[in-house]
């Protein structure tokens, strides 16, 4: 049997998990009500402190009703921040998998269109003023 | 009298623009219902085109009701996008404009930090998905 | 029939295109003189209003022609900006078209090399300036 | 006798230098036809080998008369291509001195801002073929 | 009294803190050793789940003897890391904070010099690589 | 007979190379100990000026004991923060090679884990001094 080369180490599979990795498979699942654990998951494990970090902080700010956090934004908004980050970053992964939670959410693919512009529009303008040097003109008013 | 540097060109005072460049200061202090040229818009406008492009595609993306467009998101989701792109980016002069602006439409220091908060996680997952070369698990649902 | 997958959005074909996107659709293959829309033009058109503003921003600046407008760059030059820009980020989809279109300006492979030499140089000495964070001493010059 | 912070290493001055350092910054100095050391280089001459192999690389490329090569690209051209990659990776040091530079060369400020649009429109279309994952159109030709 | 602007957001000072907020500040300089709160923690104090989230992971990777955790790395390593990850991106406040750090381990400027050439060599032969598309050649070696 | 794209320009093989781009190869080879010219090389040898200073560099930097240079990092802690800085700015051909190499200096993959958290965590963190536009604490202390 031959298995596909998923990223530069040997992933954790569900099975091979000790117990300190499964507790946080386990948790993935219900969280995310997915019956798989994604890659990312499955590579980042190769060291567990980083697993248990990034996850402790993904379910904290994506899935704040997992640990009764109240959030300020809606799924939908958090989702598209994602997208737009790593739309800069040129993150394939990333654009793809929450491109795919952003569907889930209901986010056509006209909505998703305005989000990339936007973001497209301030990695244009961002360039534009770092290469002029402009400087700011509205530091006073942050004060107040 | 002194004057400032406030870019590596000499920006267009409202007082020296041609009447092409005029037209779009004029258009930027209505929309925008500011009674100023930002820097940003002084400086670009030393080459009229990128001026006219720039100030165009912001108009069309950021004040849609001025251009008769509907959107699909808010004012203030549509600011929070342009600063975690240019949080991304460690654009000062956008940061802090559209902080500004971010708090002109309500948006309060903690939100703002859920913002941040989320562009931060991902400017972390990007690293490490690209750092670990995770291959895409989600690429057929993309396909539906 | 299959289709293969070219985004994470289904493309808009020529043949489904609305009134409005076909209008662009068309400008796009005059004004490049080609017989066929690229996949990001197809991709973007998922949102006409992004699709217009980028091809009208991207016919202003890089078919200055096409709109009457005076260059102060060659189509070279242009092309080589486009790339260097284009491996900075690290966009795939943008290094492969626009060195395919710089190739077509009859340069060749030696001097694509001296260009992405150029753009590898600055990304050096960028990471350097910003690593020490040297304090520029040339801004009086710039202020003349 | 106090000195401003020019960095977060201490410079090393012309009358600290070693000789090997000597050697460098005589080079620098006469290549570039200018009567004092600018900031970058005392910085990075905390390491010898560092400023060595940094200064033959800008020496060759962006001085080849100083060492008998043939460049394909104008003195202007090569300047283009340093402030559009410095512009998107927002390295004030860079953009500043190079900016400078292309003045020297007669640039203007309008070619300056078509320079900086091209670039600006790059980190746009980028980061939306990467926001959409879109699969690159032109692979074969580049074959050819 | 005027208080200096130190960042978009008003920070949250030690003594107006809540009691959340104190618990980490307490932590911060009991681990740190140091009797005052760096601004960046004052800052993103705005938001305690991102204060807490952030410095729960910065605590674990970067003081690993403090949460019982075995590193790979010393001390000295993890700080080079942070300088170059820093200058690539080139955030001053980080490259600024950790350099200090840094130095504190006893890390010479000669050294933080080939920390950064290092930096910069890749920065170098990453935009050249993702310039010239080229395809890796040790994939199945990772695979064994 | 029918040769793999690997990109976006014609590889100079090894039967190809004039003598100046054979001497290159032979030193890389020699160096590296490894009886083949990696994809990277044998593309930026389209420019022999380019070849002969990036290999020049890394010879330099990354095999000081080749050119009789002192290191003050080992060889591990170099190749570290190659990956470091490769996965921060998402270069896939970099990191699949000096993730190679890493593993060949018995870098084994939660030590990898490591490093590549770190990276992580200061690619967020970077994002959010720059997204709050703190300012720095930490100046005086660097002067010293």
């Amino acid at each position: 049997m031959t298995t596909e080369r998923i990223a530069t180490v040997a992933p954790i599979e569900e099975d091979q998990a000790s117990e300190r990795v499964s507790a946080v498979y386990n948790d993935i699942k219900s969280t995310k009500q997915i019956d798989f654990i994604p890659n990312f998951w499955k590579v980042i494990a190769v060291n567990p402190d980083l697993l248990e970090q990034v996850w402790g902080q993904l379910k904290t700010l994506m899935h704040p009703e997992a640990v009764g956090r109240e959030s300020n934004l809606t799924p939908a908004i958090r989702e598209m921040i994602a997208v737009a980050v790593s739309a800069t970053n040129g993150c394939s992964y990333c654009v793809n998998s929450h491109t795919a939670i952003l569907k889930k959410h209901g986010v056509d693919d006209e909505t998703l269109g305005e989000v990339l512009a936007i973001a497209g529009l301030f990695n244009q303008t961002n360039s534009l003023a770092d290469g002029f040097q402009v400087v700011s003109d509205v530091l006073p008013r942050l004060d107040a």
